[in-house]
């Protein structure tokens, strides 16, 4: 039966949301290939982080791409600048130091050559247009012209049938709901890790609860009222 | 002075287009940083050649991009597999082998983050519509709908004074205006390399002569009626 699903890639950077995506994707019966990018973050506990949670959610393989960092310079999460924190209202300001130049544009393309060559039908990402941090590339008009720009290149053309269709499932939810979606799809949060600034103690990692992923992530468990199983450093929530 | 050119992104395989592309872009008066993939492709020699013309031409920097070629598998020319050759007629036909699953569109991408990082006003890409291959990512609506992309994940936006540029000088060309464009413009075309299955002896490179790269690029001399440089393998005009 199993060679018979369908093929989807996800991209999974170990955090919550790209962990739900693949939750919902395993849900959904395809045949899930995982792709992980090694960018040159700081924290590369992200990685380490994926790997697991591809494993526990059933994804049929589970690749880390290394990316020459080289190109993706001038960014607070690939260089040595500070991570922006205790921002009351995050991704309502301008973009961040913490962008990632055109990273989501970078991570697609690739995904898309990793469709092609395993012919698999979707590309699926976790990005989110509510309760995001203001990157350009997460909002649903650079999908739309990717999806369009990505049938182009690649042989299934832009058919309907057979066009590689770049899928969103979390694009339009709050972070509460993706934290409510990802439990009922079996997700073990406690695998995942969003902090941008992450501590290690001896028995794993520690968030630092004030960057924005953490200050959002926090909020979508308070606002599900639903208990955080993340690890937070001495004082993150002072 | 040359501080206050504008910079491009200049994509540079090392074969007779992107040399061109080049040349045309330092004409227009551009900073030009010209960036070549290596991308487990089995004509290497490519790169050393790139190397060179990015010297010969002026170029600001020439950077080599190492992308991770796993995700690249299924072509003829990153497998071990046959090139075809002896086509009459290259391009008229289904997608050939030597086909790079949606290598344009990764290549588009990086070139993005880069320009982002240098803060570049236009990506330039030697793509043809007239005298290539038949890949789908070298048509004009893919560069049109990767353009829209790259617009919308970037800082630039979608403004049309400041979104990024999509330039394709060479678009519209037949291959023989495009090796006249190329002299015009000073390009050394002996240094330039464009067949897919190259040999070697003790002065240099060999083209095989027969491949869809080689046979296009032999008739845009003869069309253009100037002398083609290329140093072709023993029995290549059988």
């Amino acid at each position: 039966m199993s060679s018979e699903r369908p093929a989807a890639i996800v991209l999974l950077s170990g955090g919550l949301d790209s962990a739900t995506c693949l939750a919902l994707a395993v849900r959904e019966g395809y045949a899930c290939h995982a792709l992980t990018f090694d960018y040159g973050q700081r924290h590369k506990v992200e990685i380490e982080c994926a790997a697991r949670i591809a494993d526990h959610l059933g994804a049929a393989s589970h690749r880390v791409h290394v990316l020459d960092a080289s190109s993706f310079a001038g960014s607070a999460l690939t260089d040595g600048g500070e991570v922006p924190k205790d921002h009351d209202d995050p991704g309502n300001g301008p973009i961040p130091s913490t962008y990632v130049p055109a990273r989501n544009l970078v991570f697609l393309s690739i995904a898309t050559a990793f469709a092609e060559t395993l012919d698999a039908s979707d590309v699926f990402i976790g990005v989110n247009a509510v309760d995001y941090s203001g990157y350009p590339d997460c909002r649903p008009e650079f999908i739309e012209a990717f999806a369009r720009a990505a049938s182009l290149a690649t042989r299934r053309g832009t058919q309907e049938a057979t066009a590689l269709k770049v899928r969103t499932p979390l694009l339009r939810l709050s972070k509460a709901e993706i934290v409510q979606a990802g439990v009922a799809a079996g997700v073990d949060f406690s695998l995942t890790t969003s902090c941008y600034d992450p501590g290690v103690d001896e028995h794993g990692t520690l968030a630092c609860g004030r960057c924005d992923a953490c200050i959002l992530r926090r909020r979508g468990f308070e606002a599900a009222s639903l208990n955080d199983p993340t690890r937070y450093a001495p004082g993150a929530r002072a």
